[in-house]
C-alpha cells in the first residue's frame, strides 16, 4: 500500500471522503452502541437507544457501514424475518476513537455552551472589528 | 454539573449537537492542523494546507470554532490587517481523538475500499434478499 498517497489533508485522496463518512454524527452513535452490546442488535433496538435517529436514517448509516465492511448484516430466514446487525473486526478498530469524541461532547458541553453565550454577546462589537 | 444529563444518545441534549460539530469532515482538518503548528496561522496559511476547502466553508468552520472556544482569533490593526488562528487550551484537548480519526482513514482507506467494490459486486442479490 502506497501510505505516501492517503492523506487527509489532499483534497483529491480517498482517505479524505472515508473521514467524512466516519466523522459523522449518527456513525458515531451507531459503532457507540454496537461496540459494548453484548450480542447482535435487531433494528427496532439500535432505533430505541438512538434517540432522534429517523428509520431513514438508521436504514441509511446501516446500509453505509456494512457496504465499509464495518458493520455485520445478518438476516435469518425465519418467520417473522429477522435480521440482525453486530461490529466487524474492522469496526471494531473504529471504537474507540469514537468513544473518545463522543465523551468529549459530554464532558465538554458545559464549557462550550457557556463559550458560545459569551461571543454571541460579544458579536455586535466583533463584526465590527472583522468588518 | 449534572453529568446525568449529557449523554449524545439522547436526542434532545445538547452534547449531540456539539457532537455533531465536532465529529465533522472540516472541524478535523482545521484542528489537526491548527494542533501541531508551531505558531498562529493565517487564514490563507490554513486554506493552503486544506486542499479542496473553499473560502466561505473554511470562514465558516473557524467562526464555529471560534464560537465554542475552541480557535482563537487574533486580529492585529497592522496594514495590511493581519489575523491569524490559534487553538484554545480547550480546543487542544481535542487534537488527539480527532487526529486519532483522521489516522484510522489514512490507515483503513484502501481496506474500505476493497469492501466497498465487495459489496457493490453483491449489491443486486443483497437487494432481493433484503426486500
Amino acid at each position: 500500500m502506497d501510505t505516501g498517497s492517503n492523506d487527509v489533508y489532499a483534497g483529491i485522496c480517498p482517505a479524505r471522503e472515508l473521514l467524512d463518512r466516519i466523522a459523522d454524527k449518527w456513525t458515531t452513535l451507531v459503532i457507540g452502541v454496537l461496540g459494548p452490546a453484548e450480542r447482535p442488535q435487531r433494528f427496532s433496538e439500535l432505533r430505541r437507544q438512538i434517540g432522534g435517529i429517523t428509520q431513514k436514517m438508521l436504514t441509511q448509516t446501516l446500509r453505509d457501514l456494512e457496504r465499509d465492511g464495518l458493520v455485520l448484516r445478518q438476516a435469518y430466514a425465519v418467520i417473522p424475518p429477522r435480521v440482525e446487525y453486530s461490529l466487524t473486526d474492522l469496526g471494531r478498530t473504529l471504537t474507540e476513537p469514537l468513544e473518545a469524541l463522543s465523551k468529549w461532547s459530554e464532558q465538554h458541553m458545559e464549557q462550550v455552551h457557556q463559550n458560545r453565550t459569551a461571543f454571541d454577546r460579544a458579536a455586535p462589537a466583533h463584526v465590527k472589528v472583522a468588518s
